[in-house]
This record gives C-alpha cells, structure tokens and sequence, in this order.
C-alpha cells in the first residue's frame, strides 16, 4: 500500500507535536487501517504554499486557528476532495453551516474532535454513542485555563490577578488571556456541542456569555460554607421548545460530576433520560493532548465513511431560562432586614433554599442559595434588593446547579 | 427504502428495554442513517425459534447473556452474515477470540459497548479516540453493585450484610450476588478491556480478583482518617515488557478520579502518554441504560464499515506487580511495637508514606500506607509481621492507588 498522504497547514505548538506524534505511531496507524501515514507538506507561517499542500495530500489536518485564512484552505481543501481534520472551533462555531454542508455535498470527512474539549472525546460520544438518545442538556467545563484560575483560587486563597499571573507563568493562559478569561472560547465550544447534541443551527452569536474576570476570593471563600465550587460552566439545554445556550461563572454542589474536576482539566457532562448521564474529563487543550486527539481524528477519516451531522433543524433560541441562584449581600445588622429581601423575593416567586447570616459588628452578611426559578424574575428580585436603603454594597449574584441525585 | 431488520435474542430486563427504545427512537435512528430500524423477530424463553430469528434479520441483538446457547447463535448469526451487536460479557471474555476472528473472517459487524461500563463509551473510546494511543494503564470502576454497597457502607456506617440486603432490596444487587461480589464479573469485563487496550488475547482465566466480602466497616471508617475511599478496581497494565489485569478492593486518594465516583456508577480511566488520562464515568447497568447502548451499537452497525480488534499480539501475562498498600495492625502497645513493624518492612524493600498510631487501653492500632512495592515482598513483609507475637488479630492489607498529580 502506498503511504496515506497528510497535509499539515500551521506548524505552532499543535501542529509540531502533531508531526512528531505522527511519526512514533505510524506503525500502529498501519496496524489499525492498513497504510502509513506520512506528512507530504506543511504550510508554516514563513514557508510553504497552502494549494501545494493541498494538492499533494489526501488528508488536510488545519491547524492554523482563527477565521481567515484557515476557512478558505478548509473549503478549498473539501472542494478538492480532500478529507479534514481540525482543531478550529472559532471557524466552526461561526461558519459550521458552510464547512458541515460542503463536506456532505462534496462526500469527504470532516473530524473536529481537537476543537473542543481537550482530549476528552465529546465530539464522538455524542456524535456516535448517543446518535439515538435524545439529549437534554450539557454542561461542560470546556476552557482549561479559567479552571486552572478559578481552581488556583479555591486551594491557596490567591487574589484573580495573583492565580492569572501563576497561570501565564506556567503556560496555562496567554499572555492576551482575553478570549479565555471572558467566557469566548467557552462559548464558541459549547455552540458546536449544542450543534451537535441538538440538531439545530447554534453560533457563536447565539451564545450568551460571562466571564470570571470579576470573580473575587470572597465569592468563593463565602460559598465554601455552603459546600459550593466555583466553575465556569458552558450550558446548552432545551428549555420547552427552544434552546438556550449560556456560558456563566457557576456554583457546583460537590455531588456534581463537574465539582470535582480541578487544574487546567476539562470535563462534559451530557444528559439524556435513557442514559441518565455520562461525565467524561481529561487534560484541556495542551500542545501534545490536542495532536493526540487530532491524530485519533485522521485514524478515524482513514476507515471512512462516518456520519456527518445532518442539516440543522429549526429550534428557536430561548433567552430567559430558569436557573438556581446564590445572593450575597452586605447589610446593616438590624431587625427586619431579611424580612424585607425575603418578601421581595417572595413576591417574584423566588424561593428560599439555604440562608447563612453572619454579624460584622454594625454590619451583617447574608448569604442565600434560592431554588430554580426564571433569570428574569430574579433578576427584578435583585434590582429591587438592590434599591434598599440598608444594603452596604450592591449584591452579588451568581448561578448555581443544583444537586439532581 | 425497506427498514432495517433487527432480530433480538433475549428478552428480559434488558431486552424488553431496547425494544421499547428501539420504537421510540426509530425516526431519530431513520435521521441518522437512512434507514427505520424494526424488531423483526424475538426469542424469548418460551417463545421463537433462533435460526427463524436470525434468518429474517440484517443485524441480531444477543441479549441472552452467559456463555451457551448465546455462542452458538452469535456465531451463527455471523456466519449467516449478520452484524451481531451483545452485551455478552462472559461470552466476550471467554471466547473473545473465537467471536471476533469469525467477524474478521465473514466481515460483518461485532458491536459490544453495552457488555462493559453501562453506558459509559468505554469500548469505543479505547477503540477509536485511542486507537493510535499507546496505553500503559486502564482503571475501572465496572460493577455497580459492589461499588454501590461500598459506597453506602462509607456513607451510612452500614456493615457489608446490610448495605448488600439493601443493594438487594432496591434492586441493585441480584438474590444470588457472587458473581459480582467476588470480582468475577469484574475480572470478566477487566479481561475485555485489556484485550482491546493492549491488543493482546487476555481471557477472564487470565485475570486475578478478589471480591468485597470480607471488607468490614473498620476498614473503611480507618481509612478516612487518611483521606482514603475503598473501591473495588479492576486494573489492566504494562508491566515491563508483559501485562497484569486484575481486580481487588483498593483505596484511592482524594485526588484521584475516580474516588468520588459514588452509588452504582461505573467509571474507568485511561492513562497513555500523549493524554495523561481521559476519565470516563455514568450510570452502570440498568435495563433502560443498557438498552441505550446497545441502541448505540446498533445505529453505528447500520453505519459500516468500522473496524475490528485486529489478530492479538504476544504478551505474557505479569503475576507479580507493584502496588501501594495499606496496612492495618492490632497490636499490644508497648514500647518497641512500631520499630519492629518497621524493620521487618525495610529488611523487604517496603517503604513507608504515613503512619497513624491510636492507642486502645492495653492495645493500639497501627495504620499506614506504605510506597508502591512488589507485592511478593510486601505480603512476604506482612507474612513475618502476621507471626509477631504482639499482633493481636491477623493484619488487614488493602491495596492503594497512589496520587499521580
């Protein structure tokens, strides 16, 4: 058998450990598909000619990122008939529909397991595994470097900017953190798994999103009495007949399969009622788990065909969805104060879970986690709360999931 | 296009299940595939004929379990040339070879997620995602019912008779629960998974296990003091140049994994130097879970081609194998006790991470963990402790997974 051709566009930190990994298992890709694989040309930032590269593979692996000029080589490369893989989920959450239905007319296969999630295989499970089930909901820890802060946070009591520093310092942050500290690159991921676990057409633009970059020691030093953690958590749900898709800084109970995923780890949990759910964590995107899961995509382009998602049916985008909330809130230690917040509350149907108040000399703080109800009406709970002549500091509000077992 | 033929073999708990979800998710399974999966014909206990059944399919769920008549008709189906999806994990790790080599030979499709992990990916993930990963170690929490009574006996302080009655009374554990208690149908589902991680022939002969029987309430309270959770883990690994694949109670640090994974979860983690470890966790086997994978199984049949365990490779199988441990001792307390303990271990290699001393009156109890060992001089170590004439009842030895991180 001839050797399996594999044209490599961006050659960074991904795309060198790709190469290098490519190279130790290519005999173990013969013995699982029956021919070798070989890099037969690499595009680079100062070298190379993408339409070489393409011409001269059978498999285009894109690693290069970003919009333009990666989503004109993916295109080019499928039109010529070139099977693709990528880790690009900034292309494929804002032009999935074009990349997704150019692959099915033209009949190659597209894999993007890299593009989310780390190595951990959500891509496939829901993809192949759960193919039949219906899915609810999914929740994931999707971005590795806002877990490492917020869990740097959590264990040694270091301030945002001390846990973001340590973070860029061991490589786990950029040096332009931005797109991971505000919830972005979260949210472009969980549009693709929405895609996916839906059905429906999801884009980046559909996902609201919050990032951590004003989270404080006290919003988790506080919660721990409650026996919460603090995670950013991506959700895609039905909500009735429509969708929603949020990415929020989220409190955890700890009998969550999410509460417990620590470091710059990633982790999905995916819930459908024949299955009940299945958690699946590992390593968040490092330059050797990323080539690792770009190589498990081209082993498995080599044994076609596999499914690609089929058009995308039409689901409206919910953007009031119900969630559990927890309230901090600074007051002056007098009578009638909790009276007063819990019949605001009550008034907009928000009821009280756990409630934990402390005296600070004339002061006090009050801490509530509330049940399940309408972002909205809480929301208007809070504005009102907010109002108070007797609040010392504007409240602090953040979502909690709840326990469901 | 005619629907897609489906003959079921078997039609208990979990049979009744899938062809309940087989008619509820048709038109998803049409979406996905093409075509509309029916239940073409059933054998029940009472009722059918298997060569009928078999006849008039395209694909044929074994849902029978244990090893005759289900070999015969699996084979038989094969050789008919029908894909054949099972959750057969006796058959699977009992005559794994004879099943997968008549696939390989009439090329149809052998599909058996649902014989380990419930509905946890775990076949797949092994198969495809890692299917060019090197793996060095897979651990795995792969009986619900043992780990959901180990589970309630560290939670309610219950003993071993009452967390199983319980486990017995809401349907967790069946009326005659040995084989899961032992560790033998764990060792079956260890045997399956190192077959396709190692891609060496491993049957369920070939594998070591020890069941939770004896386990007592002491020694999991004890234990919590050093940060430990009991578990019953099956463990399949490269040892220098063999394997090992064997399933005992172990405690597991905090910090580990799979140490929350609680109640009739299964869970198993995969450790390959490329991805340090994926970590795969849901529900164990129940009728309706079981049901969605073999569901699973069945879409990605109608999906082919994909590939199959190639031919095993050579490699002998390791008897003796490193491990952390803990070790329990009830001693008289008088000066000299822990010296002697201690040297008896240092004279066998056996080094010590922590100790915990209680005196009890006239006794004390001695606890540690002691650093990964052979196991031979280790138990060699315990041997000479257990002859010590201030021992006052025999040492209680359980294995540990040390910290990784």
């Amino acid at each position: 058998m001839t050797p399996f051709r594999v044209g490599l566009l961006g050659h960074g930190t991904v795309g060198a450990a790709f190469s290098e990994l490519l190279e130790q298992r290519a005999g173990e890709v013969e013995g699982a598909t029956g021919r070798r694989p070989e890099i037969s040309g690499v595009l680079t930032r100062s070298r190379g000619d993408a339409d070489e590269v393409i011409q001269g593979s059978e498999l285009v692996v894109e690693l290069i990122g970003g919009v333009e000029p990666a989503r004109t080589y993916v295109l080019g490369a499928m039109r010529a008939g070139r099977h693709v893989v990528t880790a690009n989920k900034a292309l494929l959450s804002q032009h999935g529909e074009e990349i997704y239905e150019t692959a099915r007319e033209v009949g190659v296969q597209l894999r993007f397991e890299a593009a989310v999630g780390g190595v951990v295989p959500v891509i496939r499970v829901i993809h192949e595994t759960l193919a039949a089930a219906h899915i609810d909901r999914v929740h994931g820890i999707v971005n590795g470097t806002t877990n490492y802060i917020l869990s740097e946070m959590a264990r040694t009591g270091a301030s945002y900017d001390e846990a973001l520093r340590e973070a860029q310092a061991l490589g786990f942050a950029e040096a332009d953190p931005s797109d991971d500290v505000s919830g972005r690159d979260a949210a472009a991921k969980m549009a693709i798994l929405a895609r996916l676990a839906f059905g429906a057409r999801v884009d980046l633009d559909d996902v609201s999103y919050e990032g951590i970059e004003s989270l404080t020691q006290q919003d988790i030093g506080y919660a721990k009495e409650l026996g919460l953690s603090l995670k950013l958590v991506g959700t895609a749900e039905r909500v009735g007949g429509g969708l929603s898709v949020r990415v929020h800084p989220t409190f955890l109970f700890g009998a969550h399969p999410l509460s417990a995923i620590g470091g710059s780890f990633n982790a999905v949990t995916i819930e459908s009622p024949a299955i009940t759910e299945i958690t699946l964590s590992g390593p968040g995107a490092g330059g050797s788990q990323t080539a690792s899961a770009v190589l498990g995509d081209v082993v498995s382009a080599m044994i076609p065909p596999a499914a690609l998602p089929p058009p995308p049916v039409d689901q409206p985008l919910v953007s009031d969805v119900e969630s559990a909330f927890y309230l901090h809130l600074e007051v002056a230690d007098r009578p009638g104060v909790l009276a007063q917040v819990a019949e605001i509350l009550g008034l907009q149907g928000v009821s009280v879970k756990s409630v934990v108040q402390h005296g600070l000399g004339d002061d006090a703080r009050l801490e509530m986690v509330v049940h399940r109800v309408l972002e909205s009406k809480f929301l208007a709970a809070v504005e009102l709360i907010g109002r108070l002549e007797f609040l010392r500091s504007p409240p602090r509000v953040i979502r909690v999931i709840e326990e469901t077992f």
